[in-house]
């Protein structure tokens, strides 16, 4: 049977969402956890890794498994035995050829920036806080490059393993949403700290420190050293993925 | 000089805000950022008490200091020397007679439910988690009794040491936003744990255990025996003061 499962998690604990030598990782909380509810070692097969720090509302894996449970059960079971920081949401069972990796057709992050003059205790490590004045129209005119299939090697991660950096984006945009300012962004998949980079020179931009302008022609240049900061990983939040 | 500010807090590790024989409070560890700042013990008067776990973001306090300072300076200053759970969000200068507690005309509390089958990291600590399928019509039936001028001794703890329960209420009403479903409300002052026996009565009212017309005859009772039960801190927020 294979079973796949939607998990909301606060990353500010973990290493990332991937086992790793050091560190606590969020796939390894859940693969004890179901180790426990199984009866058996069971491995977790996640969409994609998410870098330590960086938070998710609808992470989604799959497990194959012989026992038969009810999916309600199996969710509150879980989540007994899983730290408050991480969440199973949903459980159900799919085809026997469904890989949550590589079916993914689609991923949606947002990215959340705590834009004013003082920082807040509800958003600590859930946020990028910025003081500085941002001009959100300049911002959204820079944005409006990304839409559709381009090299995205400027906003690429110099440790990125991808085997080419092309990439389509489906949707790109920037709302104010109470205190926050929240970037939403969707594309089938993304390189190692794009949307941190994107978010990283797009502030800049914001701030006045390049031009709309300057945006475009960074992606049309292909070259990480012209791009902005990498944005912190607090902010980013993987938000769903498609199938 | 008479100095308001004014606070935010995250609840969750305090004794609430008045300085208390066991625990650490949120008005104590303002006093010793402002005590290392001024240079000698200061006193804060805030505008009211907020019990252990209740959050606020916007709890307003005025002390009085005989040092000048830029008050954009005196904020970063102060917020560098409180733990990152209490925020300094504004300062100003008011007249000497200015007091938080007395001149306070009005204060509103956001009351915060998460009503989905999982728990979520990111309201843990700060909004009541409820499972159970929830009746909004029939609870905004119910509050609309509370609107105006009522004796609310059917929601006064039972260690409320105020002098009589009658308040006025302006303004009560349930929304949906994204996740959460949030009761606001606005009174001059507030009977200790009122607003959470209210909501406690309310989730009574959602779930279906007690009729709307019930929770009105309770306000008519002035019976705190037969309201229901206290609803938990950690969803409550005081978000303004208004003088």
């Amino acid at each position: 049977m294979n079973v796949k499962i939607i998990v909301e998690y606060d990353g500010t604990n973990y290493c990332g969402w991937q086992t790793q030598a050091n560190g606590e990782s969020v796939q390894a909380v859940i693969e004890r956890a179901l180790g426990t509810f199984l009866g058996k070692p069971t491995k977790i097969n996640g969409s994609g890794r998410t870098d330590a720090g960086v938070h998710a509302l609808g992470q989604a894996a799959n497990f194959f498994t012989d026992r038969e449970f009810d999916r309600h059960r199996f969710v509150r079971a879980l989540n007994a035995l899983t730290p408050a920081d991480v969440t199973i949401k949903e459980a159900e069972i799919v085809p026997e050829a469904f890989d949550a990796r590589r079916d993914g057709r689609g991923r949606v992050y947002e990215y959340h920036i705590l834009n004013r003059s003082t920082p807040s205790p509800f958003h600590l490590h859930r946020a990028w806080h910025l003081h500085e004045t941002l001009d959100l129209e300049r911002m959204r005119q820079a944005l409006s490059c990304l839409l559709g299939e381009h090299d995205f090697s400027s906003f690429r991660a110099a440790r990125c393993d991808a085997a080419h950096a092309v990439r389509r984006i489906y949707s790109t945009s920037l709302e104010e949403r109470g205190e926050l300012l929240v970037y939403t962004v969707e594309a089938t998949a993304f390189l190692r700290h794009m949307v941190r980079n994107i978010v990283g020179t797009l502030v800049e931009v914001g701030i006045g420190n390049r031009s709309a302008e300057a945006f475009i022609d960074l992606l049309e240049a292909r070259d990480r050293s012209k791009a902005g900061p990498t944005a912190p990983p607090h902010g980013l939040y993987l938000m769903a993925v498609k199938y």
